[in-house]
Formats: C-alpha cells, structure tokens, sequence
C-alpha cells in the first residue's frame, strides 16, 4: 500500500507556495547578481544531486520553481518523490536560460531539502522498525504554513499521517482532561458532540487512566511517554478493541523498542519541525 | 549593539503568518475536540514553560495567535525575545477562555518553537566564538515563506544578517563565475550592471581565485569550504581591504578554528533550515 | 446537547466573507443613492424584524457588516442564534449614522436571510421528527465557498453536521464502488489505506448490498432512497454494529416516515443548496 | 436579442470561485475516499444529466472544475448556458482520470446545479408573461460572493439584470424617502448628486406618491407591493414618461396579471436568494 | 452641493493600498536606515507641509500609513481634503516613536503627493471656468489598482466623475461605431441591450453624426475634438435633448473657451494619469 | 551597458497587476458598451500609435492585457520597451476577437502610457547629459504598488535604479540626522548596525557636512540642492573616495549643468510621480 499513499499533490496546491518564496526571494528589483554577470541568451545545463543518503521528496516543487522562471526550461526527473537517494545520485536535470536556472535556484533547493530531510528521516524510523507491524506517524507539529507539503513528506518516507488539523479528528489530551474535570467528562461530552464520522482518540499517561478511557465507546489510545514495559502491559490490556499509538521522544533507537510492544502506530512530532534539511546540490554541467 | 538589533517585526507581517496556520490548524469545521470536551464559559491561567536550554524568539507571533483566537485573552510576557532560557523558565503566561486558549496552543508553540530554535543555535555558535571578532550570520537556506521571521531569529541569538533575497545585494558564486566564463569577466560584467548602492561579493574556492578577485574594486569575498590554515592565509592575503565571509558545514566546534583565522563573518546556512525546535510546553496552571 | 453545538463561529472566519460581500456590493464608486439623498451627519435607528416564522442564524455576519461600515453603529441583538423566531418579532436594533445603516443594509440581509432560511428549514424537519432518536444532518451540497457559514446554519437550526468535505472522512459511493469493481474491493482498499483517525461509511443501495459491506470493519452505512419499510429491514440487519444514514429527497413529511424506522441520521442535501431564504426586513424606527 | 445577452463570462472570473470551492472541499489531506479507493491509473466517462425539467446555467464552472484537479480530462459540452433541458438530457460528458473526476465531481454539480436553478426560476416566469412586453430582471438580494454569476444566470433563463450593487445607478427607497424627509427632497438632492451618467430610480408605494416622483426629471420609477389594478393605474399615470417596474412576492401566478398591467419590469428578488437548486446528476458510463 | 460630493473614502477601502504599499518600501528587512540610526526610544513631532499652492487629497492614506507602523501615533489634521492650501501651509502633525514616523513617511507623502497633485490640477480647471455652469470631470485613464482613490481626488477638487468602469454606463465610442457598422446600427444595438438602469452615451466627431445620433432617445453625447465654435453649434443642436460633454487635451487655458460654448461638462483625461505630484514636505519640529 | 539592463520582467511579476486592473474596470457586470454594440463572432485589427515623441515602456503589461480577455488574440510588437518613437510610430498590432480588443484597450494603454511616459522622461534628460559620465537615476517617489514597474521604465529611458526600498540600503537623510543627534552619532551609529552587504549613504546640505561624513568609511554622499558651483566643491573634495549624488528639483535644463560639476549621478524624483503619459492611441485597421 506504500506507494498508493504517494498520490502526488495537484500542482494548484504546490504553486501559491512556489509563487510565494519566489516572491520573497526576488523582491521588486529581482536576481541583481544574475542579471549582472549572466548574458541574457546564455544557456546552461545542471544537475540536482544528492550529497547524503535520504529519501527524495519535493521533486514537484522545484520543477514549478525552474517553470515559473522560465517555462521554457526542460526539466527531467530522473527519480520520484519517496525514492530512496545515496550521495551523488542525480535526482534531476535541468537545462535552458542559465538566467531562469540560476534564480530559481535557492528556492528549488529549500524546498527540495526540507521536504526531503523529512522523508529521509521519517524513513530512517521506518526501516529500524520494517520488522513489526508498527507504522509511523507524524503530529500538527509543523511549520506554520507548509503542513500539507510536510505531512506528504511523511507519506513519502514511508509513514502515515495523523490528523491534519484540529477539525478533521477529536484529539482529547491532557489539558482538556484537566479543565473538563476528569476523563470521564470529557468523553462523556465529546460521545454527545462528536459528528457520526468523527473518531475519538483520548490521550493517557498511567494504566489506569487507560482502564478509565478503554469503558468508553472511543476509537483510539494515544499512550504518552510510557516506557516500553509500560507499553506492553498497555497493548495487553487493550486487547485490540482499540487503536494504540504511542508518543514521547522517539528516536531511531527507542522506536525499535516501543514497536516492539506491539503498538499501533508511533508518533513522532521531530520529524516535521526538526527533522535537518537533506544535503542536495545544483551542479553545473555545461 | 546586539540589543538594537532585536528591533521588534512590525505586527502588521506577522499577521497574515499567523492567520495563515491558525486557517490550515482550524480549517472550516474548527477546533472539534475544544468544542467537544470543554465549556463555552471555563476559564483557564497556563503557562509556556521551556523544556530545554536556549534562547527565546517569537513570543509576539505566539500572542497574535492566542488574541486572534479571543481578543480578550490576557498575554504577559515575563521573558522578552534575545533571552537566555533554562529548563523551566517561564516565557509567558495566559489566562482567559480556556477554548480560545486550547485552540491557539499549537500554533503558538508551532512558530515560538521554531523560532526559538533558530535563535538558540544560533546563540550557541555565537557563544563559542565570543572571544573573537568573528561574526555569525545567516543565508538565503530559509523555510520558504519564513524567511523574515527566520532572519529575525538569528538577530535573537546574536547572529547578523546577510543579504535578505537576490534583490538587496550581489553575491556572485560558482555557478554565475563558470557560465559567465570566469572570476574576471563575471565581476567585469558586475560592476558595469550594478546600482550605486548595490554591494558585490565574490565566492572563491582557491587563494588562486581570490588573488584575482581581489584585483577589482569589490567589497566582500566569500571563502568557501576552506581550511582553518587556508582561511588564515587568506585573511593575511585580504589584508583588510574587503570584507571576509568564511562558510561550509559549520558546528560550535569548527567555529571556534574558523573564527580563528580572523574573518570577518562565519555563514552558517543551517541555522535556519536545519535548526531543531526547542521543546517549549503550555502547562496548565488553574 | 444543542446548544453546546452552537458555538459562535470566530469573527476571523466571518471578516473575510463580509468584506467580500460589501466590496461586491460598494464596487469602487461606494452608495452613490445614499452619498446622493442622506446627509452626512443624519442619526437613525431601525429593527431588523422576521416577516415570517423560523429559527435565527448569522446575527454576527450581519454585526460584522454594520461594523465594517461604522465601528461606531450601535448594534444589540435582542435574539441569538438557534431561537426560533415569529413573524414581528425583533431580531436585532441598530442605531448611528444613517449612511451606514443604509449601505450595510443589503448585504446585512443576504447573510441573515440565507443562514436563517438554512436554520429555518432545519428546524422544520428536526421538529418533525423531535419524538425519535434521530438525528437531521446535511451534506457537501453547499453554496461554493460559504460552507462553514452554512454548515453552522444547520447546527443553529438544531441539526448536525456531516464530514466537511473530502478531507476529513472516508465516504464510499456508488461510483467509487463502481469504479473499483465492487464494494468489496472498494472497502479493502479503504481499510489500507485509511489513516487511523479517519472513519468509513459506504453507501448501499440494497440489503444485499448492506449484507456485503457490513462484513468488513466499518464505521457507517447511508442507505440511499430506500423506502421507510426497507430501512426498518436495514435497521435490523445493522443491529446497532454500524451508524446508520439514510438519504434521498427527504421532506418534512417523508422524514416522520424515515426517522420511525430507527435510522440514527437522516441527510438532506436540499437544507444547504435549496432552502429558501428567511424574509427579514430593515424597518426604519426614527 | 435574447441570445447576445449570455455572453460567457471570462474563465478570469470564474478561476478565482472554482479555486475557493475546491479548496474548501479538498482542504490540506485531498480526497482521501477517492485515493483510497480508485487506483492512480483507473480511467472513466461520465455524464452530468438533468433529473428535471429547467435551463442550463454554469457549465464553464464546472468544466473549470474538472480542468483544475486535470488538464488532460475531456469535457464536451452538449448543450449550452440559457437552454431549456428535459429530465434524462446529457448536459456535458467528462472522461478521462477516473481520480479527477470524481474529486471535482461535487464542486461541478453544485455550481451547475445552483445556476440551473436560478436560471430555471427565471425561465419559468420569462415563459409566464411571454405574450406580453414585460421583462423579468433579479435585485441585489444575491448570494454573497456569488453575484456575477447569479445574476449570469438570470440572463440565461431569459431574464435581464438590474443594477449590479449600490455603485452603477441611484435607486431612491422607502428608508431613504424617510431619512431624507420626503420624496421631494430626497429626488432633488440625488438630482444635484448624480453624476450625468447615473440613472435614478424612485420607489414609490401609492398612486400620490407616483405623482410626487414624476414632477422630477427622473428615468424609473418602482412601484412596490401594488395590486394589478393599482399597477394599471400606475402605467396610466406613467403613460411612457419613465420606465415603469413593478416588484412584491412575484410568482409565476402573480407574474401573468402583473405583467398584464403594461409595466415595463417586473422584478423578483427570489430568483437570486431561494431558487431551488436544479437536480443534475453525474452518472458513470464506463 | 460640492462639499457632500466628498464624502470620505471608507478606511476598509483604504488600508488594502496602504498595507500593499508599506509592504513594497519595507521588504522582508524592513527599514535599515532607521534602525541603524535611531534608537528604539526616540520620540519626535513632524509637520506635513505643502511647498506648493493647491489642494488638499489623502490626508486618511497618511494617517493610515502612520498608523500601520505604530496604532500609538498621534495623527492631527490640519486640514480636510478638498481644501486649498498655500505653499507653508501645514496640513497635519504627526508625533510619536520617531522610528515609526520616519518608516511611514514616504508612503504617506507618495499617497498624498499624488492625490493632492490630482485635486490640485482639477481645482485649477473648475476656478478657470467657475462663472460659467460646465463641470469638470475625469475618464478612465487612471493609473491601475488606484482608480477609486483618484476620482476621489477629482471630486476633492471640485471636479466631478464620469463612469467608473466599463461596466456602469454605456459609452460608444469611435471604434465600437466602426465595428459596429455606422452610429446607428451601435445605437439600436445599445437601446435593445442595455439594462433599463443604464444610460447611453455617443461620441461623435461632427455635427452630422451629432445629429444622427440625437435621431435615438440616448443620454448624452460626448463631442470629441471639435473647436469652440464647433461646439456652440453643437449646444444649439442639442437645445437641452441630452447632456454634452466635450473633450480632447483640455488645458486650463482652453477650457474657458470650451466652456464658453455652454457644454455641460468638459471631461479631462490627464487628470488623473498625468498631474504632477503636490510637492508636500515632512518637517521635523522636534 | 544599457541594453543588459532592460531584462525583461517575468510575466509572473506584471500579471498580478494586469488582473487587478482589469478587474478594476469590468466589475462584476463586464463591458456594457462593447457587449452591446458590437456582435459576438465580430474580428478587428488594430494598432497601437504614438501621438508623441518619447520612448517606449510596457509592452508586455499590453500584451498580457489583450491575452487576459483572450488568448487567441495575436499582439504582434512592432517595437521593444526601450527603443524610441516618433509621432506615428506604430508600437504594436493586435488582431483577433473585436469584443476583447475593445474591452482591453482601456487597462492596455494606461499601463502603455504610464510607463512610457516614465521612460520618455528620463531618456530625455538622458540625453540632455549624453556628453557627460553622469547617470539618471530615480528615487522611492513612485506610484503606490507600481514601483517594481516603474523603476523597469526608469531603465527603458536609459537611466539607473537608486535602492528599490527602505530594505535594500541605508541611506540617512537630514531626518535621521536631527533625531539621532549629528552627522557623526547617525553614521557611527550606522556602520556598527548594517549588514555587511549593505551599503551606507548620507545625505548632505553642505561642504562642512560633506567633509564632516567623509570622515567615516561610507560608500555614497547625497549632496541635495547645491548649486553647480557647490557641486563642483564638493566633487573636488570628494576625490573620489565615494560616489556622488546630486538631487533637488532637476529639469531637463538644470541636469545639463549638475552634470558638467562631474557627480557621478543625478537623482530625479519626478521621473516616477509626476512624469506625464505618453500619448497613445489604439487606432482600428480593419
């Protein structure tokens, strides 16, 4: 089902973004240094190349970075979003204006690393845990502005996406256990609101606030900050009559651990807001 | 200096970000879990607390997102933006509607933790090279959209500024120095195109390179990827006549070598593309 | 449980509709009628009043549009939203400078008028059905781009809202199942897919149909335009595993007939797109 | 002349509308039934067919819509904007990805239904009073955001428009006579106003205030709320010297002995605001 | 009747073209001269005085200027638009955070400049020829996005507008009358199509074609390019039938000949796109 | 050199202001006229024609006008932003559809006219300094939301861009020296505050100013409304050190003599606020 998940976003999506860091880019007097040492009917060759192993996404937004330049310009993709890259792979090529390439240039590349460093490291947590049946999922814990582009470079590194916002799912989480007044109130008033196709998930730190949860018609347990122990005793006791997902600091190593426990899914805020760019460069080829 | 430098973003940009992410966080249906779990009328006091150590930046986009939420919301900053935090400092405190405060949280925390992690990596570089003259600053590497908060981030953490876009100065790399067909015709070509208020900066690999550069009447030289020894060679070379930028994978620790050398500036470009969220929490107080 | 369901709408989401609305309505050349016949410094107060019975919706768009003329217009709602109204009766009073009275006037009206038919028509099956278990919802028909204002119209009338559009659920139709060569298929795609907050709901037209999508881990059924004696057959065969819809050119009176079959909801597509507009009048007091 | 009147408008003013509704039901996640259930590659042909009787309006918007999520999609038009359709008629066949049609598929039908509808309503009255020299035309009762095309749909049910907003012509009204201090004052000061190329209009109530009104040198007069005889009276009174409109609750009923009275116009508010959406289907051929 | 012609301009009109124009001086960076120079504290007064004689337009573009840099501005208004000002005069003071004054102000002299540079040529045409009964007004040769904001300049200098767009009045000019076939065919073919509030007007080069045209009952006539004498003829031909309008490169000095032939308006094309700026200063007081 | 500068501006750039503009002048309504005069299958040619002397700017904003109401039309340059005209020149044909030549015609040539008359302009006194080394260069002074525009015709004409804003360079002004206490606090002030890329001008009154500023390492003297024996002084003084600029109230025949004192440029504010249009005609060929 993996590459299902991969459906490419509508470029009507993509552009307003595109449109946006180009504006910011060149401002009202626009690229002053290409226009200063590139003739206009220069024409040039480059190739995007990875310099780290990863996993590609964002292809889409940079071919509309170099086409709103220039539409003129050929670019070829030689990989797809969510293919996995080794340094010096070639991820596309681009040829035409030297001008249009060039100032274009940075924007393509932000785009392209930051989708692609979220990729490669939501990748990188699903290999270590390939062996089970725990998938991986990221948070609202995004960039302001860039959740739709981030959360599909989740999907391309392989995991799976959480909610999208606050009005797509019922989330009940420890500040509105507190000033509801306990779990049970809070469920009790989310059952009686919740619209018909509208899940509920009800976040628990302790066994016994799951126990407390689990007597109620919900959908979901988020298991917050449980140790991998924890964990287990927590799959057993919910037996399968609901979804498991646990939270709280996960890295490559830890992941390995609470999959173990036979959770559900892993959620893992880090790999949207702080997940490092993948290293990609445009080099020149004639 | 540092101080006048945290000139406060003028709210009038900071608004349509926060809109924008309070929009993608709400969409059309809005915050179904709040609405579901607490009541229309419950008050609550919380408190943004910092769970690592670092340096704050963004607590105006944090109130613009809890009073776009609810006008009558009391915001009160006890820390101000360029501070250093420790964990379990408190940054600000909220209290109002508690729905209001719930459903702005994530968007608050969202642009507050990005930014104060720009500013706290930033500050750590800075810190380590306090003992020279050395400069850090920034690049065009920015989250496309972001780029004005991300700057004004590292002016948090004691970094300046480079160029803002392709618009306000010349920067003539690599790529620009083959297609024009050389170090000397592409600065040739740059001082006859360039405004008179426009500055012009040459990136060169080799001392070679910058020995030719330096025969026109430029004002910077970017030094890229050199040695700590090479970049001492090149500083003696330069002898003050230009202004020296040193950049390539920068860390706290080769900063300490690189500022060494004597050069002007360190770029760092993954202060504001790769830089980790610092992990603040909203807790709840009453 | 109803009026918790009529939280107001923010101001942030209605601001953008109602400057739309009086830009369209004021073009570059503003109210030249009023500009031509009221003078400058003139005072009134007028009522907006119902001319016919029903249920009140949208009283803050049309705050919104005397304010965005005249912060200075005194409005006071004497109802609020989801109150049924009479004819006469006094829905809210307006008083200050006469030009902007007379130019918000119009656009004041069209929202009232089409969110208050929208509740009006709500209310009218909702009543119908009152001594049931079962539940009025609408649908994705909506006016484009007014259908969160819309939406909650349904909510003030007393009904519940369905998925709010694509996004935010899973609902299998006909041609979906069609297209993918039966519900079988269409539904073992779903469930792979499917992120694990999202719910399903597949649409059936036959109890054999119904027979073959219940033996998969859904989460609702809509049973579309099956007679009241089929329903009471689906009901039994659903046996309270699954939600059930049921849809297919509803009106007040056929409800009484859907909802005595034990359905959970019943959806209307025509409350959104054809509900005929509340007839409210501006009368002039002094 | 009726046929000069549909000129099609721009597909300029259109993209912006077809943009907002699609957002508004794809939102950041897409559609996540139709991923989950039609494979990438799956292609369909569709038709939209009328389910009754009426007029069509608003195929460039739903051509827009599909061409918006894919380009490469086919969409052939068999009939036109401002023709009468019969139940079972093929309005416009689509093929192409299956994917993309059936995520425009909601977007395209509520357009084309809600123009249908008005354009249906219109047509009917327009066939009403066909032997007579009477015109149908709409008001400024328009759903907000969508007057340009509402009132397109006027014209192709055979209608013609009235002023636009409160901008292009002076329409002199009971609030106005009011504030201003009577019918006199209120035309002398619109008179001295106006510019040389705005008409004024003056509604009136009664036969002496219509003889009030036509000591001005004014060009139309509306005659509110009047009884077919006092309408009579009225075109008597007029005898050509301005243009004559007649308004009040008008229903295909009422239109034919309005109409019978001479008046020039008979306008009707609920074209725009409680037309009845027109049932239009979209069914899968292969 | 000239004093109610300017009625001022909504703010929600206003602040779109101030926040666009702020946003182009300022940039992502903002102003660097000022925060280089100025500390954060400072506080001054300033006066905006004309160096020139005219009149006044945009005093509210200035102060909304001001106001979107700093809401703590005091903005005081010595004058109102529309009045005549000498060189010296002082039009308005503002004081407050120097920083944000100094930001502010060539956006709000470049509004003020070009508003009052238009009302200032109007002014100087209509007291050229204030014994006669000809008004002043201007056409759509406006700078683009600005249109409303100049014919409202227009209006501040005693000059009346003629249509605002091509969609408020029908105007037929040389090149329709070709197309179309000769000025009859394009009258007839105006008289069926037009809305009953739309008025009719024809532009003719001669007195032939004035006469054809006055053979079908339109508005008015625009008499383009005729001599003085040519246009007494054409008053007497038109005896008070339609209103006249004369045009082509109307100067000051012209225009009392051209009024002298008893047209009822005189239309100017460049004052609205060719007036030179109102040379406006910003005083430093303390 | 000044062919390089004339790149041209990317289609994305003028797009956004083409639409603003026609939008501006159809509303909601469209073209009246040419709708109802001229046939919808109707085919013309025109051209476009200086009635002047002058130098062509904004071609393409005419282009993407006529291709904004249809794309079919064919726009055939006869000549290229920048080059000069003579009376009679024909700039462009367009051919095509009658009815989108006619409705775009309007918004074609105001933007046409606009900027050419900006380019005429400054390449008249571009001219009138021919023999000299002095450049024509523009200030902030422009059109609210045109600069980008504006500042490319100041090029057409020959001349040179100052900074496009108050990002881009810092340049202190007599305002800024007063509030920061001197010449000599404002530059120290200044140079510990700016970016390394961004360079440093001072305005000054005097020749003691002038020695006072040349005293600190700036890049650029603004000498303002010195007389040309002043100017020489201070060129004299200058030495060369720094680039020199003249401004204050230059006409054609003024720049002769600023430019024989030998300042490196001319800045002229008029250039983009108050330059009067270049009279353009559309004239019909068949």
């Amino acid at each position: 089902m993996a590459t299902s998940t991969i459906t490419p976003l509508p470029d009507s999506l993509l552009e307003p973004l595109v449109t946006a860091a180009l504006a910011e880019d060149m401002g009202d007097a626009g690229d002053i240094t290409t226009r200063a040492t590139i003739k206009a009917g220069a024409m040039s060759k480059v190739r995007m190349v990875s310099r780290q192993q990863g996993c590609l996404a964002g292809a889409d937004l940079a071919r509309l970075a170099f086409h709103a330049l220039d539409p003129q310009l050929t670019f070829t993709s030689h990989m797809t979003d969510g293919e996995r890259v080794a340094p010096g792979d070639v991820m596309a090529e681009v040829s035409g204006a030297s001008r249009a390439i060039l100032s274009a240039e940075r924007v393509a590349l932000n785009f392209m690393g930051h989708l692609s460093g979220i990729a490669s490291a939501t990748a990188d947590i699903v290999d270590a845990i390939a062996d089970t049946n725990t998938k991986v999922c990221c948070t609202r814990k995004t960039t302001p502005g860039l959740r739709a582009i981030e959360k599909y470079a989740v999907r391309c590194g392989g995991g799976v996406n959480h909610r999208f916002g606050l009005y797509d799912a019922i989330l009940i989480k420890d500040n509105h256990i507190a000033i509801a007044g306990g779990i049970g109130p809070a469920i009790e008033s989310a059952l009686a609101y919740a619209s018909h196709m509208a899940k509920i998930e009800v976040e628990v730190d302790t066994l016994d606030q799951l126990e407390e949860a689990l007597a109620y018609p919900i959908d979901a347990v988020l298991l917050d900050n449980m140790s991998p122990d924890m964990l287990k005793d927590a799959v057993t006791i919910i037996d399968g009559r609901v979804i498991s997902e646990a939270s709280g600091r996960v890295t490559r190593e830890t992941a390995q651990a609470i999959a173990a426990s036979g959770v559900d899914l892993i959620s893992v805020g880090w790999l949207t807001h702080s997940a490092p760019c993948l290293d990609i460069g445009l080099d020149w080829v004639s």
